[in-house]
């Protein structure tokens, strides 16, 4: 399952693996600490278990380690992680408490000595108060979008993030008035992950039947955890306003992460809102908890256009995953979106209800704008959002930041 | 006339001078090399004399070198300066070459050979070509605001900054998307400079007699170079409207910087526009092409209120230096002004002619919320945007950021 870096010279050319082990090699033997509060689920997880073994490949020492807490305190970090994002939620006392003692507690159970030590969002942001004596880097890494956050939640955070060495953030739209350093880090993709590498028609056609999802008509796809910031109900009403023109199905495959108990009770809702249609289709079905990572990508393989109709968005991986497998997609201009979607190059923006309709009907009618706007796409995704191109900036950034 | 770091303790308590010293003693020893454009007019000269003497009294070997340039190449450079601030400008093939070629001759004749170079604004971006093979850190710090630059000269301008180990911008607004490390380090005023020391009575009064200038009504002030982005022109169209309710005199002082061309010919045009008034004072007089800073203290001590109607912005240390003296200020919210004038609280916003008039209205006739908003601002300044916190933002950067 672990990947080589030299397995990656297929993708992006030999020039671009020399350069990366020119960087290992100052690096040799440097240890490397990840600490974040989910080892499944969410984009985050799935990065680090790509990145681990490369890093290690390249001789440096790494582990990872993963904050456990209390059901209080996910129900906290998912109200800072809204907040953050702009909604108006506060923390009560109590919640803040919380935060903050399971926070003390997994630090002191874990082994923090390393020479760099990579923090990643909100959720174990206080480590830094827990930073050993010993001379290292302390970053944090933030996935989340930060354009519009609650302004006391900001505050609150801010108290740990200004004690970092240095922010990472996905999106220089992301950075806001707080600190001295900041770096702009784009997420990646692998593609030689099981979401990622190529299926054969069988393979994909395995999958819909598997989820007794006929193929008879265009599938229209969103992928994304069932969160009010996915929008998965607009995407309903794009989908009956473009099946008005032209009959078509919509899959939505989800799953909650495990930090998200809001998850439940949300998808609850979705289900609520399909039951009517049977040409929508909600995966993973009810009383299975996750679709595996090949089955979201025969999904995304077999689709005609993949929409992304997100409200916030970190970076949305979701659609670097659709346009590396060269689809036509329809998206917000969210987040990272407008980087990775060039609105009529690599993909189309609309920021309606009727405008994705529109765009999605556009697409189902001229075959050829579609394809073009795939392949574009594809390049795209290859020259800037491949995990080669992550693993690069982090070796730069470890290179560049020590503590004297 | 240089200042030491002790001489700071009163404005900022002996806790931050020790932190200050705390940062330098790791760094003694370490040479540090600026370059720009001008070593006279402008804010990022005026910092750099300030700057320079107290990082030698903290024992870092620090040099400055100024770029020698040609007319076309000034002239280069102010294009690229207005089209990076926003106007639809390009560069011919001739003034790229010239720009490459003055760059070149600068980058052979100079040393440098520095633990730390940092180049300031466009100017001199393309010294970064001429890096020597020796390990050291380059620092690109750009002061202009980039929040609108124009496509093409940005891409041009980025061929060079890319090469940077960081760019280091004065708001986060400014940070772009292109590089992977970024610093936010806002600039700063030195309350010991003549610009911003105390002055008597009698030192205030006497500037205005030499300059002719009564004080028999209300003084507004403008302090800016006479610059499109300044706009004095509609700075004058707000006096004409507070006039008409409140009789007041408009004081503009300028002065181009060293590097501007196109100095004099806008300032004839505001001369022009101003010549049928005997209450507009515009200075220097003609004839004469500098204030002293003692003279500009002078002026800003002497106000009733201050004007700072830009267009754009790099940070507006005019804006800092008006709130160190207490003085009430109506100003746009541009580029780092915002930062400084908390509107309502440090100071008032506004964003067209008509407000800027009726807030300057409100301020002649409300004494009490004038005071208010002067100490406030005052205050504000003192926490955020003293020589002391800009020399700290620098040393925690060198600290950081290292080659291996």
């Amino acid at each position: 399952m672990n990947t080589r870096i030299n397995d990656y010279a297929r993708f992006v050319g030999d020039e671009c693996i020399a350069r990366i082990r020119g960087l290992a090699k100052d690096l040799q033997g440097t240890t490397l600490l990840h600490v974040n509060s989910t080892s499944t689920g969410g984009g985050v997880a799935e990065m680090l278990h790509r990145l681990l073994p490369l890093f290690s490949d390249l001789g440096l020492k790494t582990r990872w380690e993963v904050l456990s807490g209390t059901p209080l305190f996910f129900q906290t970090t998912k109200t800072m992680h809204n907040a953050l994002q702009g909604k108006d939620l506060q923390l009560t006392a109590e919640m803040k408490r919380e935060y903050e003692v399971v926070n003390r507690r997994n630090a002191e159970r874990m082994d923090l000595t390393a020479d760099v030590v990579m923090i990643h969002d909100p959720q174990p942001a206080p480590f830094i108060v827990y930073r050993p004596k010993k001379k290292s880097s302390w970053f944090w890494r933030c996935h989340i979008d930060l354009s519009h956050p609650n302004f006391d939640l900001w505050q609150f955070l801010l108290k740990y993030v200004k004690l970092y060495d240095i922010s990472i953030f996905s999106s220089h739209k992301f950075v806001s008035d707080f600190g001295l350093l900041v770096a702009i880090v784009a997420p990646s993709i692998d593609p030689l992950a099981e979401k990622n590498i190529d299926l054969t028609r069988e393979q994909i056609e395995a999958v819909y039947t598997r989820y007794e999802i006929p193929r008879d008509k265009p599938i229209l796809l969103q992928v994304s955890r069932f969160d009010i910031f996915k929008d998965p109900l607009g995407v309903i009403e794009v989908y009956n306003r473009v099946k008005e023109q032209c009959d078509c199905r919509l899959v939505l495959a989800g799953g909650g992460a495990t930090d998200d108990p809001e998850g439940e009770a949300f998808i609850a809702q979705v289900r609520e809102q399909a039951s009517c249609d049977p040409q929508i289709h909600i995966l993973p079905p009810q009383g299975q908890t996750q679709l595996t990572d090949v089955e979201i990508n025969a999904l995304q393989r077999g689709a005609e256009i993949i929409i992304q109709k997100s409200l916030r968005e970190g970076f949305a991986l979701t659609v670097t995953e659709a346009l590396w497998k060269k689809k036509p997609i329809v998206a917000t201009a969210v987040g990272g979106i407008p980087r990775q979607v060039i609105d009529g190059k690599t993909g189309l923006l609309s920021d309606s209800i009727a405008g994705t309709a529109s765009k999605i009907l556009r697409l189902l009618h001229d075959r050829k704008l579609a394809a073009d706007l795939g392949i574009a796409g594809y390049n795209h995704v290859r020259d800037n959002f491949l995990i080669t191109r992550h693993l690069e900036d982090y070796l730069r950034l470890m290179t560049l930041i020590t503590r004297r």
